[in-house]
């Protein structure tokens, strides 16, 4: 173990921020700490907005499921997968179509997080609080509206940064075994039914009893709330994902 | 400034590897150290296969596109979406369809991302080196079947992890101002035109003045090799992306 593995396992999502700056000097360490994630063939698929007007943080909070920890959070920042900007730099040298078919959705998903993730990290090395904000894909059509988004860029999510104004528990994951196969994978239900309980566990300690609940009707709870519009949104972006 | 965003810095892909064994402790730690990154409703979406059979990381590399090193390195992994074990566990509690629609693709494309970044810098805190390997997805269908992957699952990427045997150069990323953005997304073609010529100067050094590229051009051979069989494969997976 060492000072990053500890810095990693302390991670939990900060919802509630103190009303404290970050520094020009946080914010660009933080975006150069997100420039040197790994990326596919130096593609750097990926954009970042950084919402600096009040107003505009506010209509993104509403966007995102009145999440007002958007729009109180010091430093919110948009994430989006870009092929717009790999485009751009490929049509310089001939006319080869650049689509988002599913390879290139995939890449430019996976970037757009890589990066965020070094970001996250990066944030929390500074004793920030960060929080991803997926509820930005609840009216994406909206949130790329508004940030002028071209064809060939969405917005993955959001990240809140601030420095934490809570203490929020840890919640347990799943057992280890249940994420992690040999050579073959291999589905271990015991282990989804000994997290069960432990979550039941979790939840009372944490509603003092009032929540009685488990990992997998959680999991039934989230089935029964489908983003189904995503097709068409990535679609209406130029992403056909064929 | 301080030790983790040094950490993060000072990231490059390492592609040979001394022979020398990880620990039992390195490797736990690694994995939790994934399992503490953020996830989605707490879906936890993704799994970890540890490649220990040799024969079987010959194979994958070979399916990788003959990349020795993913036979070599003495810790490889692959990170996977997974949606079948939520899918499991939600059905439990009802008959919900969990489907692979466009937005659980994201999901779970992220989840996988998010857990193996973590996983790769708590490597890198222990002196190692990693690579990710988007060369599974040449010929995906083939790496799942040996997995033995089942609906709902699909291979993102491999990674590499080992001792460093290279001390590569740092290659230089995209100028700040080509992927911040303040509000709104501005393109920022001078940025790229910089950035050739960054690449040029990088390339010249790299290869002794043999090879003479910029950005663009690597962009626009890029565009030449889509993977175009994503689609069906993920549709054989059950990724239906409706």
């Amino acid at each position: 173990m060492n000072d990053v593995i500890n810095l990693l396992l302390q991670h939990r999502s900060i919802r509630k921020f103190k009303d404290v700056p970050f520094s020009r000097e946080q914010r660009e360490a933080i975006l150069s700490a997100a420039q040197a994630a790994s990326t596919s063939s130096n593609m750097q698929a990926y954009s970042v907005i950084h919402i600096t007007d009040a107003a505009l943080k506010s209509q993104l909070a509403e966007l995102a499921g009145q999440q007002a920890y958007v729009s109180e959070c010091p430093l919110f920042l948009v994430w989006c997968a870009d092929l717009h900007r790999y485009a751009e730099a490929a049509h310089r040298h001939g006319d080869t179509p650049i689509t988002g078919n599913a390879e290139n959705l995939i890449i430019a998903t996976v970037e757009a997080a890589l990066a965020a993730q070094n970001a996250a990290i990066a944030a929390e090395s500074f004793g920030l609080g960060v929080c991803y904000i997926g509820g930005l894909r609840n009216k994406p059509a909206d949130v790329s509206e508004l940030l002028g988004l071209p064809q060939l860029v969405y917005p993955v999510f959001g990240m809140c940064i601030g420095m934490p104004d809570q203490e929020p528990l840890h919640r347990p994951r799943l057992p280890q075994e249940a994420v992690y196969h040999e050579n073959r994978y291999t589905a271990n239900p015991s282990a989804v039914s000994a997290y069960d309980e432990t979550i039941r566990a979790y939840m009372h300690r944490r509603t003092n009893g009032k929540v009685d609940t488990t990992w997998s009707k959680e999991m039934a709870a989230k089935a029964l709330r489908p983003r189904k519009h995503m097709k068409a949104f990535l679609s209406s972006q130029g992403f056909d994902m064929e």
